[in-house]
């Protein structure tokens, strides 16, 4: 019998301080539901003091996902444990997850705290959070470059305060598996009471070996890894979730652990990442990437396939990799198309919303053959679906470009429910476009960033645009899709100026 | 005095043989030259034998770069050996790497042969090799599932044949470091002239350990790593040179070795690679991607700043990231230009095609206020600068789309010196225009990737397009560099059709 390996997803809370990568509450929702549908063990759904936003978002989710663990991030003082408290109230399953800086360098200079008042504070905040919930998790913040004999200590107090989970980061990415495995080898070793918690660790990739470091940890002892879908997370990112679990998974000869997860369920969710923030996943990516079953000759397969006694052999279907398919078309029904997005887990909230919905449905099929499943993830994602964040909303656009020429767009825009007509040239129709735009609007925004993906294969591709507009430092990002670039341009800039008119603003932790 | 670490770059042999990432003579020189400036050791070229092209493209590399060793791979046979020495000849330093597969599945179905063969096909092979070079490398193929006893026996038998170098790959990418650097070290151990000879790592991705991997062989005496930019290579790809060199450097605490990599060179190494390939960097990616430098809070870089007794720190400048700068502008002259095309190390062929680069750039310059690095970089890998490849010409293109309406484009192509026109609808405007296109080419080739990169920010970015055409099995990139979307997509598709029509075919090894 294995131990149990916890996954414990960051994506919503590490993950969403990528540069860019915020999201709204609804999509924070869309993929905490896709997380529990992959049966991960806590997802650490933001940081409830950060912004009444993060709280709402933290809380709907309490509300909402029952088979995982609904997680807070808090630092160690009584005003973010109570918020983080009343943000899991509503969970089946609700954990905090306090922290503390323990290196010499950040509390000198960050918390300006002696030692004793840091190891002081982590056990009053562990003893408050206990009121709150049975499940508190404590984190040494900067754990890599702490002294360990004072590691040591604050475990000790904290777990004597009652934390049941203790996390070990590399908050600067720049362990190596045998020194990172040592470290938590020697932790457990020392550390009294050691044997009442379970033992986490998170590392960032600065120099590629975020899982590695992970894995190496779990060789040691570690039963829980902090991680997220593609990686995500600041600078390089964290430990990938899907790596972690399919190394595991796939070298169980070499690991002692498993994991629940439902393997089937990783490719959506890093598509439904992906498509969110606006990250593209590289085609070399493991496990995740477009071409990591693309085996180009024939005796290779075979060979891994006739080796099953060395290792578990990993198969593109066994991570949700499926080929395109059929599965709507334009004489689809409601209902099909109803039954549809609840198979891919996309909840339509109202009837109204379910009739907008399902008119793109109608006007896309229009105008492609074959609607597959990425055809239908992206249209749900389109800013039409959801009419209440609809400040600004397209009425229509003309644009055109010829060589020698300059373009030229010309649009009529609604704002606030009043039409306005305007025109502007452009160094290409989608910069035309913007530019007639912001004539309206006015946003006075940055744009960091125009990004285009193909969602399906084909000349009738639907292209999926995401813009990231920046406005005294928020940033946003606007998502749009459409078998025409420029209106699909046009939609994704809109749909990312009706975020900036909406969303508050937040402050990010470094755990 | 710290060891040597070998860095041995396969990016034109392992890399290229990534799904689509096939490139031309002439962007493999690009990339050879780029190696050699980034003072990679050895440069493996590509595969003789597979064919013409390969040929023609290793020898073009031996015969320009002078402070790399320039290395062909050749399979454990008489005329893959002839191949390879010939190809390589030119080179100041040359090397011959012949592999044979060693592990039970792939002698028995591969091969067909006896473990007594392999070995003596190996011998021979070296034997062979060295006729034509002193430095000869041997890999036992898919040695990660090949019995110890008999990896022992052939690397013995191969060191006394004459080969300087032995390679171990994982080929299957499923090792984790722990076990990887304990083959390696029993390796060394056990086989008699193991310290006359490199040893060498090989690591592939799939499990996401592949830069771990490599570095636990060399914790364990590996010195040589074999790796490609950006890890490209099949399914997840091969170890990342960039994390392997930073990872070194970076931790020189722990690691005995160094290496005489100019890591400034290595984002201009990742950024033409991805440009030709079409193959784009997740911006989480470690030291290349766009966000891997990207600190959010202050108090995390300060406190890396003061911690410079534990390691190096790494800086963004360190690895070749720059601020965009503004470079040249619209009254920059030709000398200007070619002097900046040189410190990029682009190298223009002819005058005459410094003339179509010139006169592109003030084309350019009139649309764009501002030319960055890489605009030049764009710029110069547009097809209209190595005119010698043009069968197809884009001479005119008129395109509108208009909210209601179905896009139509109308454009005039020169087909072989012959002028056509013709017209289209379309889903969208580039839609449009590839239908337009092909009407008068008539390729019937599959369009497998449409894919949209800005090149530099700000509302006049350039946006730059690759297209990859497949046709009966043969896969192309095209790539177009223009302010308008839709004129880079037509460029980049015009492209695709060019190099569709020249290249010739080949074959793929497994390593």
């Amino acid at each position: 019998m294995k131990d149990n390996l916890v996954i414990f997803d960051t994506t919503l809370r590490d993950g969403e301080q990528s540069p860019g990568a915020s999201m709204t509450k609804e999509e924070k929702l869309r993929v905490a539901r896709q997380l529990e549908r992959m049966k991960v063990d806590v997802i650490e759904a933001g940081f409830a003091a950060a912004s009444p936003g993060d709280f709402d978002a933290i809380r709907s989710i309490a509300e909402t996902v029952k088979d995982s663990t609904v997680c807070s991030l808090a630092r160690a003082n009584d005003s973010d444990i109570r918020r983080a408290g009343e943000a899991i109230k509503p969970a089946k399953s609700g954990r905090i997850h306090t922290f503390i800086a323990t290196s010499p360098i950040h509390m000198e200079k960050k918390l300006r705290m002696m030692p004793d008042e840091v190891v002081d504070a982590a056990v009053k905040a562990v003893t408050q959070a206990r009121q709150y919930t049975d499940d508190v998790e404590f984190s040494a913040e900067d754990a890599v470059r702490s002294d360990f004999d004072f590691l040591c200590r604050i475990f000790e107090a904290t777990i004597k305060a009652g934390a049941r989970t203790i996390n070990v980061p590399d908050t600067v990415g720049y362990s190596i598996p045998s020194v990172w495995g040592e470290r938590m080898r020697a932790l457990i070793e020392r550390v009294p009471g050691a044997d009442k918690v379970v033992w986490s660790t998170h590392c960032h990739n600065d120099l590629g070996m975020a899982v590695a470091n992970s894995l190496a940890a779990v060789m040691a002892g570690a039963r829980q890894v902090e991680c997220t879908i593609n990686g995500l997370g600041e600078r390089a990112g964290n430990a990938s979730l899907e790596e972690v679990v399919m190394a595991v998974r796939t070298r169980s000869d070499l690991f002692a652990v498993e994991t629940r997860i439902d393997a089937t369920q990783i490719v959506p969710a890093s598509k439904l990442i992906s498509q969110i923030t606006g990250y593209p996943v590289q085609p070399n990516k493991a496990i995740v990437g477009a071409n990591a079953f693309a085996h180009e000759s024939g005796i290779h397969q075979d060979g891994v396939i006739k080796h099953r006694e060395t290792y578990e052999i990993m198969r593109a279907e066994d991570v949700g990799w499926t080929q395109n398919k059929l599965v709507l078309g334009k004489h689809s029904g409601r209902n099909a198309f109803k039954t549809r997005l609840a198979d891919l887990g996309i909840v339509v909230g109202s009837e109204e919303q379910l009739n907008v919905a399902f008119a793109r449905f109608k006007e896309l099929a229009d105008k492609k053959h074959e609607i597959f499943d990425e055809d239908l993830q992206a249209l749900m994602s389109d800013e039409t679906v959801t009419p209440e964040q609809e400040h600004y909303k397209l009425i229509s656009l003309r644009v055109a470009s010829e060589t020698g020429e300059i373009p030229h767009a010309r649009l009529t825009l609604s704002a606030g429910g009043a039409e306005s007509q305007s025109e502007a040239d452009g160094d290409g129709p989608v910069d035309a476009s913007f530019k007639a735009i912001e004539r309206i609007a006015a946003s006075r925004s940055e744009l960091l960033l125009f990004s285009v993906n193909s969602i399906t294969g084909g000349t009738d591709a639907q292209g999926e645009v995401t813009v990231r507009l920046a406005k005294e430092g928020r940033v946003v990002n606007g998502q749009g899709a459409d078998t025409d670039i420029v209106v699909a341009s046009v939609k994704a800039y809109i749909n990312a100026l009706n975020k900036l008119v909406s969303k508050p603003e937040k402050v990010n932790p470094q755990v």
